[in-house]
Order: C-alpha cells, then structure tokens, then sequence
C-alpha cells in the first residue's frame, strides 16, 4: 500500500532555517489537499443549503473529504494529464462516495474553483499563524522599547555613527512597523480572501438561477467572503495579500538587519542569548544571530516571488494558460518565507540581549563629534547655520588629527566660547542630554498601541 | 544663462508609449524639485506655527520655495558631492533666503525628511491623476457592461473556447477590478501617506521640546499624514503603495491583454476605433490595438519595480546605505508606468468597438461543443457526471471526425434520446440559453458599485 | 526507526505539473544531502592526495558519505541551531566514522565550503537533464522545420495577421533560441561550476602550505573547477547560472506561448496530440495544450528566482548574513522550473501535431490583406514607399467595408493597373509566392547546426 | 523654433547619484535617435551592397541620418498613434530626403528592426563606457591587493569577526570578480550583439532574393553580429545581456557593501577621501562614503530590471503585444544602473584610504579569540576534531566572562599544555602568522591577471 497523506508532512533539509515556524505545515502539501476537500464538501453543503442536492448528498460527500483518504503521490502523478490536480482529486472523491451523491461531487464547479478556494484558505489558516508571530514578536519590540526606553545609543546613518537616539527609540519604530504588517494582514485576513466559484466560465451556467445562491453559501460554509463577482482572472485578492507579505517581509528583514548590525564583533551593543545556537563549524569563539540571519534570508526572497504574483495577474481572458499555475508555488512559498521571518524574529527578539556597555562606549568612539549637530543648532542663532555647520567641522577634522576631542578644539575656538561657555559645552556634549524626544516618541507609540 | 528649472519637463523619446498621462508631469523633475521646496517651506510654517522661529522668516524661506528660481542640471551636479539634491538644495535656499530667515532654512531636518516627504508629496499628486485615470477606465468597463449585458460570446479558458459568457460579465469583472485598485488606492492616498520628520537621526533632537508639534504642524501645512513615528528606515509607506500600484498595474495588464487577445484577426471581437492609430510601418491593412499594447508593456515593467522597492525595505538602522536611493526612481518609475497603464486604458475602454458579429459567428465554431458542459449537466442526474461526460467526449469527438455538429451526434445516440428529447436538445445547444446568471451577475455588479 | 533518506524523494503535489522531468529528483533533498557528503568524500580524498592525511583516513570518510546511511528530518531539525544543515552533518558523519579518520572529517573546511560546492554539483547534475530535454526539444523543433519548411501560414505582429510566414521558418526560429541557450548551459556546465574551499574566511589559513594543492586536487576528485580564489561571497558563478537559466526559461516561455496562441479554438493551427491528455474536469469538448500552458508556468515563475539570486550577490564581507541562506532554495526552484519548463517543451513539441488546413484558411481569412505589403512594394519603385502604403490601405479599408477582397479593390483602381496587370496582382496576392526568403532561412539555420 | 536634439541631453536631478558616468550619455535619447538613424544608414548601405538600390541613394539616405535634424519631443508626440516612435521617424526621415531615394528609406524593414538594431548599438556603445570603468575599478582592485597584500585584517563571516585574513585577499577577490564580469561582457559586446532584421514577420519578404545579403551587409555596416536567423521574438539577446549586466551589478554592489561596513565608524578600515564629498546636511563630523553607496543604490536596482527584460522574453508570436515595448525602458535603465555602479565603484576604489592601525585595533577587540581555530587545527591531531573544537569554545567563553584573553585561559589549561607550549601557543595566536595562504592566493590571482 503506497503512503497515504495521512503521512506527516515531510521536513525539508533547508525547512528549519527557511520555512520556520506553524506556516510550513499550514501550506503543505496535506494542508493544500484537505483545503481542496473543504472546498469540495463546502460546495456540496451550499449546493444542498440552495436546494439544489439533497442534504444527504452533502453528507456523504462530506464524509468522504478528508485528505487521510487520499495519497498525494497518486493525485500529483495523475495531475499531468490535466495540468492541475483537482481533476484527478475530483474522480477519486467520485469513487469515494456512493451514489446518487458522487453524482453531485464537484457539481457547477470547475478545477480552478476549488483550486483558487483552497488558495484562500490555505492563506487564511496560515495567516493565523503568521499575525500570531508578527504580534509576538511586536509584543517583544514594545518591551525592548519599554525597557530600554532612556537608554543612549549612537544612531547610524549610511552606517556612520550620527547622533545618540535610544535603543528603545529604536524598538519602538520596529514595534510600529510590526504592528503595521500585522494590522494590514488581519484587515486581507478579515476581508480580503473571497471564495471563487463561478463554473467553467465564471457564469455558474450550470447551477441555472441558483447559482448565486450557492455562491454565497460556499462562502458561509468555508468561512471566507462571498465576492461580488467570480475573480478567477481578475486576480487582485492574490496581488493584494502578495503585496502585503511582501511589505511584511520587508519590516522583518529591516529588523533582522539591525541585529546582524548591531551584533557585530565591534558594535557588540545586542546579541542573541540562545544557549547552544550560533556556533560555527571552524570558529569556537562565534557567536551567530542565527534567527536574525533566517530572517534575513528569508526577507531576500520575498520580493522575487511577489513580482511573480503580481507578473501573473495578466491573465489571459477566461483562464489564464500558464500565470494561473505559476501562482500555485509562489504563493505557497511566500506564506511560507514570510511566516519564517515572522517566527525568527520573534524569536530573535524574545531572546535578544542588549548591551548597555557597549552602547556607552561607542558613543564615546568618537570624542564628541556624534553630538557635533547639538553644537551646530547652539551656535546656528548666532551665526547661521552653515557658518556653524562648517565651524564645527572644522573643529572635528581638528580632533581626528590631533587625537582630540570635539570639546577641546571647540572650547579652543573664539568663535565658540563668545557664544558657549564651557560648561554649556559640556551639556551639549553629552549623550544623554542629547536624545531628543526619543522618549516621548516611545511612549506616544506604546500609548497608541495599547 | 542656463535654462532654469521653467523650462518645461522635457519628453521622452518613449513617454508618449510607456510614460503617458498626467503621472509623467506630476513625478517628473520639476515636481520632485518643487515638492522638495514645498517640504521645505512647509517645515519653515510648521516652525512658526510651534513658535520655534518667526512668522515672518518663515514667510520668506516660503517665498523662496519656487521651482523656477532653481537649475535642476546645478543641483543634480552638485548632489553627487553628498549623494543626494537636498544638500546642494539647502545650500542655494539658504542663499536665496536673507539673514535671519536664512539660517532657519531646513531647521530640524535632515535630507531625508525632505526627500522622503517630496516622495509622498509625488505620490498624492500622481495618485490624484491615476485615480482619476483608472475610474474614467471602470466608468467606461461599466458603460460596456450596461451596454453589452446580454451578448453572448465564448469565453476562453486556457485560450480555449469553453462555454458562453457575455460580453458584459467579462466587461463587469474588468470594472470590479478596477474598482478594487481605485477603492485601496484612494485608501492608501487618505492614509498612508505620511510626512518623514526627525532630523538626524529620527529623534528630533536639535527641535528640543518642540519636535512632536513642529511634526504635527509640517503635516498640517503639506497635507500629508502625521506618523506615529518617524519611518526613515521602516518603509512601510513605500512598500504598501508599491505593492498596490503593483496590483493596480496587474488588473490593467488583465483587462488589457484581454483586448489584444480579442481583438486577434482570427478572433475580431472588439477593436481599437480610434483614427490614425495602430497603422504599420509597412503593412497597410494592419489595425493594432496600440492602448491596450502600451498599457501591456506597462504592465510588463510594474513587478520588477515593487521587488526593487521591496528590496529596498532591508534598511540599514537609522538610514539607508544605498536602498533609500534606489527608491528615488524606482518610486518615480513605478507611478509612472502605472500611470500609463491607466491612461492608455482609459483610451482604450472609451475607444473599444465590439463586434457582436464575431462573437455570434465564433460561438458558431465548435459546431456547437461549447454548449457541451450544459448537456452534460442535463445528462448528470440520469447517468452521473462521469458517464455523461465520457459519453459528451465521444459525441465531440465524432463531430469533429465527421464534421458534423454536436446536435448531430448526440440527437442519433439512444442514450441520449432517452434522456432528452430533440427540442431540448436544441435548447441546451443554444448560446443565448447558456449564460447562465451572467446577466443577474452584472446587475449586481453594477449596483454594487452606484 | 525513523525513515532514512534511502525513502524516494517524495513528490509534491504540484510537483508533475510544475517541476516536471529529471531535474525534480537531481535537486532533491536526497541529492542535496548527497553532493554535500560528496564535497565531504572529495575533500578527504583531496587532503590525502596533498598528503595532509593518510589514504586510509579518506578511505574510511568515503564509505561513510552515503546519503542512505543520515536522516534529512533529523538533519534538518538540528539544522536550526547554527543556521545550516552542514554543522549537524558534520557532527553525524564525524560519528559515522571511527578514529582516527573521524579527526579528519571536514578537515580544512567551513560549512560554506560544503553547501557551495554541494550547489555546484547539483547545478551540474541537474544540467546534465536540462541540457538533454533542451537539446531534445531542439531537435523536435529542427524536425518541425524541416518538414513544414514550405508550409505557408500568417504571421501574426501584435497579435494581428501580418504576411505570411512558413510554419518552418518559426520552427527553425524556435530550434535556434533552444540551441543557443543550451550552448550556453553547456558552456557554464563546462567553465562555470567551481568547487569552493576556502577555510573559515577564505585563507585556507587551517591547510598550511598544502591549502592550494588541496583546492586543486578537491576539484579534481568531484569534477568542478578550480577557481583562482575562493568565490564564497564573491558569487558569480551563481549569478552568471542563474542568468542563464533565466534566459532558457525565457526562451521555452516564448515558444510555448506561441503553442497555446496557435492552439487557440480560432486559430487552431497546431494542438498537442497526446491521448487522454488535456481534458476538462467540465467540459468534455476541450482540448487543452497542457505541455504547453506548464511550460509557459515555469517560464512565468523564473525571472522572479533570478532576481532573487542576483539581489543576494550583494554579501556583506567574508560571508552573507542572510542571502547566501537566501541562495539555496531559490537555486534548487529556479534549477526545477527551468529544467520543468525544459521537459515539458520537449513533451510539447514531440507531440504536437501541424494542422495545415487550417493555416490555409486563417490565410484567407483577411480577403487578401496580409499580402498588402506585397503590392506597397511592388508600387514603390513607380510612385514612392509613402504613397504606395497609403493607396493600399485606402484599398485595404474599402474591401473591409464592401466585403470584397483586397484584389477587386486594387484592381478597379487606376493608379494600380497603371503600374501592375492583373496576373501579376494575383501572384503578388498569392501567400505561397509571399513568405520571401524564409526557405533559405530554414536551410540555413538547419545547416549551421549540422 | 523647438528645440532641436542638438541640445544637449538634459541631467536628470538624480542623475549624478543614479546614472552616473558615460552610460548615461551613451542611452539617452539624443544616443537612441541617432542609433535609429544608424540602423536607417547603415541599411540603406546595406541595400546599396546588395545593388537593391542605387549608391547615390544611399548616401542620400545617409546624408539624412543625423539626429540634430530631428526634434525628439516631436517624434516622441507622434509615437503614441503607432506606438512606436520609428514610424514617425521614418515619415518625418522620408520628408528628409529627396526623391527618388526618399522612396528607398526604411525598404525591408519592420519599425521593430530599426528599434532592435538600435538597442543593439546602444548597448555597444554603453558596454565600452561600462567595460573601461569596471577594467578601471579591477586595476585598482589589483593596486590595493598588491599594495596591502600581507596585510592582516579580521576576516567577518556573517558580519561576526572570524579569523584573520589580509586586505589584500579581500581585495584580490574584488578585482577577480570584476575581471570576471568585465570578461564576460566582453564576450558578448563581441558575440552577442547582433542586427535585426527581418522586414514585417522575419521573412525578408520584401527584399526578394537579395534578403540575406542585405543581412549579412547590414550587420557589417553597423559594426554588429550577422544572426542566424531574425531573432525579433526569440530574445536570447537581450536575456544575456540583461543577465550579464545583472551579474556585473551584483559584483559592484557587493564589493560597495563591503566598502560600506569596512568604513562604520565603529571598524574605521577604510574611509573614502574625496575632499569635500560625504558631508552630512547636519552632521558635521559625518564622513559618508558616497561613491559605495550610491554603487549599492545602483546593484539593489539592477534585478528588477533584469527580470523585467526576462519576463518580456516570453513574446508572441512575430511581435509580441506589450512585452517588446516593455524592454526600452528597462534596457536602458539596466545599462545605466550598471554603468553607474562601475563609475561610482572605480571612483570609490580610486580613492580608497586603508588604516592598517584600525586593522590592527580591531584585531585585537577579542583578546585573541579570531585565532580561535588555529588553536582547534593544533590540538586535532592529539585529541581530535570535536573535542578541540568544545575545549577552546570553553576557554573562550572563560576569557569573555573573566575579561581575559584566551592565551591566559588555554595556558592554564592542562589539556592544551600537555600538547602545546607557551610559545607555540603564542605563535598560534599571532594574527600574522595566521592569514594562511592568503599571500599566495594574492599572488596568484595577480598572476593570473596579468
């Protein structure tokens, strides 16, 4: 007997660093084939709620549509004589069930509807998963940001050391992006994956009057939205939730990113505290942000497979010959891409350890010139701004030549003192004086939150 | 004297193709110029209305803020010494600015405040004319699908005839997806849109106490959104309206390449009625669908640009080394070609002939096959599903060997006689009878939308 | 006992559609798990043949390098820990193996070292397939153009009838795309797949002086190239493959989206005649170019990969923190849909049957038209290019709305009989005398690859 | 009087930031008209050398074809009715010339012959700007890896210090990668660029006999390849390029991005020392390395770009409807950007400064623990792999958590004194002593070059 689907889906060599996390089983293959089967019994359920079959017949098709009935290598083999697998699925739930019901199996229905439905609902169930790790791991930005809230550290523009900003500051702009994905993808989840049933041609020719009827009890049935009309090639509900993830991607990468930043051997100021990962096969002295790295790699996947959803949205006419199919792995793939980034950065954030230390001592890297700016603003009523601008960098190429610092030079400069004491100088050298409304800027984004 | 930034907005070799409408202006140099100046007038505003600086030195740095006192060749030559305009920008305001207003000139901010701004200050004023573009387009989908509600023709599926449709369903769908992209795009032009303020490094440091209101003022004066925080490395903003203008081009480049498919020689169900257009270079009788072919091409480019700006989330902390710049013309690029593909539509749908003709005669084609799924269907609860469409395939297949037509076959075989008698036949082969709910789905679509 | 990796590789359920032929099985998990055990084996026997270690250590790893003897779910659940399967490999062969060889399993090597040569002999493996199912589709296309070599039949520009083509001269167009992308596979088959071994960072720092013969004598003992540096974040040889595929999946793209315009129910020219194949889940009629539409999905699927491959080029320093994750399995899908892409073109062509009559007919179809540009350029040298194309429109026009043919019309104009008599008008408007030098064309392509 | 294309091509206000260098010259517009007109000449000589046409009309023709004679804005305008600028420039050409040569210009030709050939030529001219500025950046790769060949800098794997390496080797990496790209594109400026022609559908219909000889005359007029066959919808022409240019960005960006990190304040390797780029708007003490970059903005463009030209591939037929057009802009973006990030990037390495003390700081931020591996590679042969690898893993983290260095906790332990002396143990964590054979690699690869 050849394995049935009741099989537990199959782990990929790759899966645990690309496709991390509750997405990979909710888009596997077992998951894509039950939903093909919910699609199926939904409709006999709607084809019974408008009168259209016997309840019974629904009941016995119900019965019959559980993917553990079904052996995937046999559908997926016998795929290639149509081109999709729902033909093949379709004539093995015929056999499954008795008559006269399995007369009424797949009924007004054609493969791309209960393949697109499936789609939807592969999506739904694994958006679940995914806004739970995305307001898992936005929960873990809001206590960094809570936390850390007062906490100086040098900003980095073009990856130079600007001026000091909090880490909570820092957190707490993750936090609002998460929290921005998260929302965007519950608003797609709440209203933007409709059933697709509109038969062979997107008319329900076959269903006669009752067809929109049973369109709008499929819906009801599997729990998704009834559309207002058949989107088999007007395919915006793919490219909307396509653009999305990738927009969620997007943010996971950009955090991700920072950690692998600021986790550098010489920033040092976060390191991820997850006692035996990280080690490297050579290097025993390495430790690796191995979740923030996933989430790296997996954000550089996104954007590929959403330009390949969004390219087969031109669809030809009725059907189209080809974008259709190209959909079926892309989309599986980018739930699953995006739901690993979700899953390691939470787990990133749960586990990241901040470093106060090394913050404090970057800041003073520099001597003084990451608060050059604060310097510029104090002189600029005085003498404008770009007479300041260029003073103080003057002053600064000063110290990096002379192994100064910014106060010497500047205390040492006429032009400066006439209009800044030394002890104003030192306020406005130092970092904690300089970090702005960073904290009122994180509570407003806690408060929003709450 | 070189020409000055009044000169106006050069055209494109290709634009009047690829780069058509309203868009073209409204992302093209001197806008960018002057939505930068705009930012930087309306952060001068924002100043005063916190009481930071005077009134009257923000009403001259506003003053100062017109695109035409700027050279664009001067600017774009002198950003390469910072990597970006706004620096050389600064500079020549500040000089067109007298003491004291000059030195409040770009107060607070840092060149990306000003660029990110002027990219949504583009953005709203292109949406504005791609709004307007794309529900002119739905307008005329709906003219044609009021018009043509009840034409039959054949719908395609896999470029295949299938069975009938009516001209107005295909016409309903493409307005429901027009509709769907106008409806997120106007949401996202309502709210998405944010102003970019926080100076260095995003904390608003040289504003002191005021930063907050003076963001809540620069908001107010440019009529963008006001932030939660400030976004410079978390692009959500970017992302979200590249992803919908990316769906916004896939439904045009459906609805488009559905008129060069139809209006195919062999096929000749609608055309472009638009004189002196679509001639050949050296085939006179040659009629091309030249809007829907421009608006396929832009289509064609939109997906590579929303991955570039995807990509580009990936932001380094607090600003970008290199993917904050590749944003610039790709965002420019990508509200353009959607903003040709809506315009070139709207020609399109307003110029489109159809041609009942054709479609009566190429329903006509199959000898009647593509009114084989509703016998089927008569057949289904006689003989099930299965048997009549194995017994359906033999008939087609006959006819096609004999060159016959499926009323033929099917009327001579006894199976189906006992079944189903001639009339009956003859109705369930007639086009017109099969549309199914086509008609009552139009309706609905129609009043969905008044 | 849990299952080894000696279980088939599993087929997924849209795999026969989507990753169709040879290159399936070749990029599998299995095969994965394989070249990264081969990359082991050859480095052991490298090491010996430098004389690092002894013959008898690499003889012991060796035997212990069979993927059936390690569990790719355990493998790939330990995986997690350090960011790749290598480490947790390591970790099992260096048990697999008895002292003291096992002190020398991956002896000089990073896990970066592994998995990059493991992608090499994959993408080589996997291009043996590939270059055979292009090379074999080539072929069917060299058959077609030859036996159609005189077969008249319309080509069509922008989708209208233009003048007439043979069905061998777009054959042979065909067979010359698929010819220099598989010269081009070849080439980088050849050149183009290097091992990597570079130690921890790229010095071969832990191989002492024998690190360059260890190179040299590991690329010997797999079957790459040996490099001039190690290439572990300088990536072209991945970028100049992944191209490359890009492209030969461009070209199946474009030949069997000319099989499903061909195939259209109106212009019925061609069809894919494969028993059983093709058929509809509803309707019976329908015959669907199934190869075709499955190869246009891949080539719709690929370009997105590539830009994915391309985009991960940009590593940071001695080794990517996310886009060399990225590479592994946008390289196996790309590998897998150019190698589908590649199997079912194949398919497509050997099976696809030329329906002359239908050629004829569809010539007729424009009473003449396609052969305007004929009678312009017979016309020209008498009255100029400019005014003999506009003479023939306005002909063109008027036969188009008397429903003459284009031969009444120029005959009953003065300015042509004029110029061109009646017989040499009829041969002027014959399609078998019009396909120009398209013959030559055939034999001269067909000659080329002799 | 409007402006004629004398003027000279206007800069874009990003320009200098985003197309920077001679490519953007060699794409604009001004370079695309004159182009056309080439393919215009260089036919009209072609047709001459096949005595189709009189020489005297030739030059006639030839004497036409300067694209000062032409107003861009005019053809542009008059492009929208064909959707091709070539039919009016053909038009406005014919005007141009006198009769009878007039009546000869653009003879057996199709618009898309001019537009290929032109974007063919466009493409020679932008590879040799392209081509020398990539050959500029790898000599100057070649001068820093030969200048700082032994010197030892931590090598960064996944952005965490690994072991040492030189600046050299890293160097020589990036000068091999450039070499690589710039050989390849070498190739096809050589091989892969071919004419078009093949009048309207391929055929050469209209050029009677004389068809191929006007080919082979064309592409040896223009300075092209002679193809095989017309290649007007087999697009393997514009794939590899377009792959080939996407590599090459890749290389740019990546060795950028290195530049990037190398230069963060808080690792201080390298800075770029321009005087007077790289200042900050508000922060005086910034020094931002402008050229990378800007480099990294042009790679993190240039996939997009390159899937758009792959999808595009997949045209129809004998024109494809949208995708050919799609391919202007983004052909000459994909030159740009390319061309921009070779400019951007030989600048950057021009004027690269090294500081070997921040080298040599850095070296030593972890007390000795990037020697790490030396010390594993010495006790292996004692006690094997794993074990050494887990002894000096602890000893390092001792040394982190007692703010030590790892020679005084692997001295105090017995296991490694038994084995290793103090003075062994020194040498072992002697960074020079521990670049492997990175010299000799250098050393090589220099060879190699030369």
């Amino acid at each position: 007997m050849p394995p049935s689907s009741s099989t537990p889906e199959p782990i990929g060599l790759f899966d645990e660093v690309l496709a991390r996390g509750g997405v990979r089983e909710a888009t596997g293959d077992r998951a894509w084939l039950q939903a093909m089967l919910d699609a199926e019994a939904g409709l006999a359920w709607a084809l019974a709620d408008a009168e259209v079959i016997e309840a019974s017949a629904a009941e016995a098709i119900n019965a019959a549509c559980r993917a553990e009935r079904f052996v995937v290598a046999d559908l997926a083999t016998r795929a290639a004589a149509s081109g999709n697998p729902v033909v093949p699925l379709v004539r093995a739930l015929t056999d499954a069930v008795a008559a006269p019901a399995a007369g009424h199996v797949h009924r007004g229905a054609t493969s791309q509807d209960i393949i697109d439905t499936a789609m939807m609902l592969i999506a739904r169930d694994a958006l679940d998963v995914l806004i739970e790790d995305l307001a898992g791991a936005a929960d873990e930005a809001a206590r960094l940001a809570r936390t850390h809230r007062d906490l100086a550290m040098p900003a980095r523009t073009l990856l130079q050391q600007a001026v000091p900003t909090t880490f909570g500051c820092r957190a707490a702009g993750w936090m609002t992006g998460l929290d921005t994905v998260a929302t965007r993808l519950r608003s797609v989840r709440a209203s933007g994956l409709p059933v697709q049933l509109g038969g062979a041609a997107g008319t329900l020719a076959s269903l006669g009057d009752a067809g929109p009827r049973v369109v709008a009890a499929f819906a009801r049935r599997v729990g998704l939205i009834e559309p207002v009309l058949p989107w088999h090639t007007v395919r915006t509900p793919v490219g909307e939730l396509a653009g999305t993830l990738g927009v969620t991607a997007g943010v996971c990468g950009k955090i991700a990113r920072d950690v692998t930043l600021l986790a550098q051997t010489e920033v040092g100021e976060v390191s991820e505290g997850v006692q035996g990962r990280g080690g490297s096969s050579t290097m025993p002295h390495k430790h690796n942000p191995v979740a923030a790295i996933a989430t790296v790699a997996a954000a550089t996947t996104a954007p590929g497979l959403v330009s390949t959803l969004l390219t087969a949205m031109t669809a030809e006419l009725e059907r189209a010959a080809g974008a259709w199919h190209a959909e079926w792995m892309a989309w599986t793939d980018l739930l699953r891409v995006t739901g690993s980034a979700a899953a390691w950065l939470r787990d990133c954030l749960t586990n990241l350890d901040v470093h106060a230390d090394r913050m404090r001592a970057n800041l003073a890297l520099t001597g003084g010139a990451v608060l050059a700016q604060r310097v510029v603003t104090a002189l600029t009523d005085e003498m404008g701004r770009l007479e300041a601008h260029d003073l103080v960098r003057r002053a600064s190429n000063r110290a990096a030549a002379r192994s100064t610092d910014l106060f010497t030079e500047l205390s040492a400069m006429p032009q400066v003192s006439e209009v800044c004491g030394r002890d104003e100088l030192r306020r406005l050298l130092d970092p904690d004086d300089a970090v702005g409304t960073a904290a009122a800027l994180v509570d407003r984004a806690l408060a929003r939150r709450a």
